[in-house]
């Protein structure tokens, strides 16, 4: 059993079965994964998300699992009563390709690994909320690999060289640029820079995790009169922002307001955002 | 139990553990492996994958377990039957950073995971020895990470995306090349070009692994009367080269005698070499 007694999981619809050494996303990180919102028992943003692990499973040549079977491990790890409840927890789901033999070559067939584990909702301060969050501008720059951008895989090795740059608890997340000095993303969250109605978020097409609430901020656009840009972004324009928010599933999205030594006075795109993103 | 009767394996020294979902190998890819060939149950050329996987595991951050323990496992994996016949066998280390809660961020205390698994040797054609192996150029290119570069990791999939593009049994492994047309390597092997009397062998400073068995012929080549040179190594050159050889623990060396519409004729340095190799 897991010493982490937090997390529950259920491993292709069973709570007894565990990981084989030979499964490939243990061999070798072949798999994508999703994290999720669930509020009452029940994912956030279903729909997009189930999209978008199709589309990563179709990238690496995986079956996905249905929808059904999916719905069926949530049903299992989260009881009448969570769902009575309005508690947020997180659901994770990993897809790996399944057991294979030793070497890179993808068996003709293989039965994907499927992995659902419950956690609990991470203790968010309230001036996240309130004022923001502080970044740190992470040194690891993220690899180019044109045919895994945009794709939440398991080979997330760039993600936590970069996470192990800082342990100072102040700082909520590390921002990344490719090797071009482009900024892509931060660990584990996308971001937008606002310049008066227009926000950029960068382009994906060469490395970089495309997430679901970045897709949904793009779709609300519209709605607060923001037009919405894809593009290359330096470092040195990200810092003349009117206005910088990250996000993710889990919190949402908070406003940054501190980068290294650039600082940003509190606005409301973030808490507009949030609000919303709770009403979408 | 495992689908794949051809293996056996150990973790953490015991035959009835299995893997978490919460190890972070299966989460990310947090962590590194070694293959090795087995001569009568012991590891060949020991002291270098020793050292290997110390280096590797220490750029991650990863305490590396004795090789005390290791030799253990390889004891208990492998009976005084195969000690005593002269049998080749695989064993293949994987070490992972252990388990560890929802997040990149890595635990403050850790315990790794430690697999070893045994499997049989791979049957190699009678004309790879002979005549050579031919390889397929890849359309993937291998990711720039500097900070990963050389190390043997678990993230696996621009090698296995490279693995994908072929299912022409007559291929024996696929030729990368990073973002910038240099050539790095194969999926499963290390790459030497001989113009005259100097054997060239990319550089391995961006991307790429530095494996056991090309540091040895670097190391037997002055008994040849060879100069090696580690070097930016272009595709157009690799073409022109006198003689091609390619390398891992498992086979030693082979020639390469076709890359698409290149061919080489048979030579005598991967025999020499697979001679010397064998008696190092």
């Amino acid at each position: 059993m897991s010493m982490y007694h937090t997390h529950t999981y259920i491993i292709n619809g069973d709570f007894d079965q565990s990981i084989s050494p030979l499964d490939r996303g243990f061999t070798y990180g072949d798999g994508v994964f999703r994290t999720m919102l669930m509020r009452s028992g029940l994912p956030v943003a279903w729909p997009l998300h189930y999209q978008k692990l199709v589309a990563d499973c179709a990238a690496l040549g995986i079956v996905c699992p249905s929808a059904d079977l999916l719905m069926a491990d949530f049903l299992q790890l989260f009881s009448a009563q969570d769902i009575d409840s309005k508690k947020l927890d997180v659901a994770k789901i990993i897809i790996s390709r399944g057991e294979g033999e030793r070497g890179y070559k993808t068996p003709a067939i293989t039965s994907p690994t499927r992995v659902v584990i419950r956690s609990a909702m991470p203790l968010y301060a309230k001036h996240y909320y309130s004022q923001g969050v502080q970044l740190h501008l992470c040194n690891t720059r993220l690899s180019k690999q044109a045919k895994l951008a945009g794709i939440k895989h398991l080979n997330c090795l760039d993600n936590i060289l970069a996470r192990m740059e800082w342990r100072d608890e102040s700082i909520f997340d590390g921002l990344m640029l490719d090797q071009a000095d482009n900024v892509i993303e931060c660990t584990m969250s996308n971001i937008f820079a606002r310049f008066g109605k227009v926000i950029v978020t960068p382009s994906l097409s060469e490395c970089g995790v495309s997430g679901i609430t970045r897709q949904r901020i793009c779709n609300l656009a519209p709605v607060l009169n923001l037009t919405v840009e894809m593009a290359q972004l330096r470092l040195d324009r990200i810092l003349q922002a009117d206005e910088l928010i990250i996000c993710n599933s889990l919190y949402g999205v908070f406003q940054v307001y501190k980068i290294n030594d650039t600082h940003w006075a509190q606005q409301n795109l973030a808490e507009t955002l949030r609000s919303l993103l709770a009403h979408d």
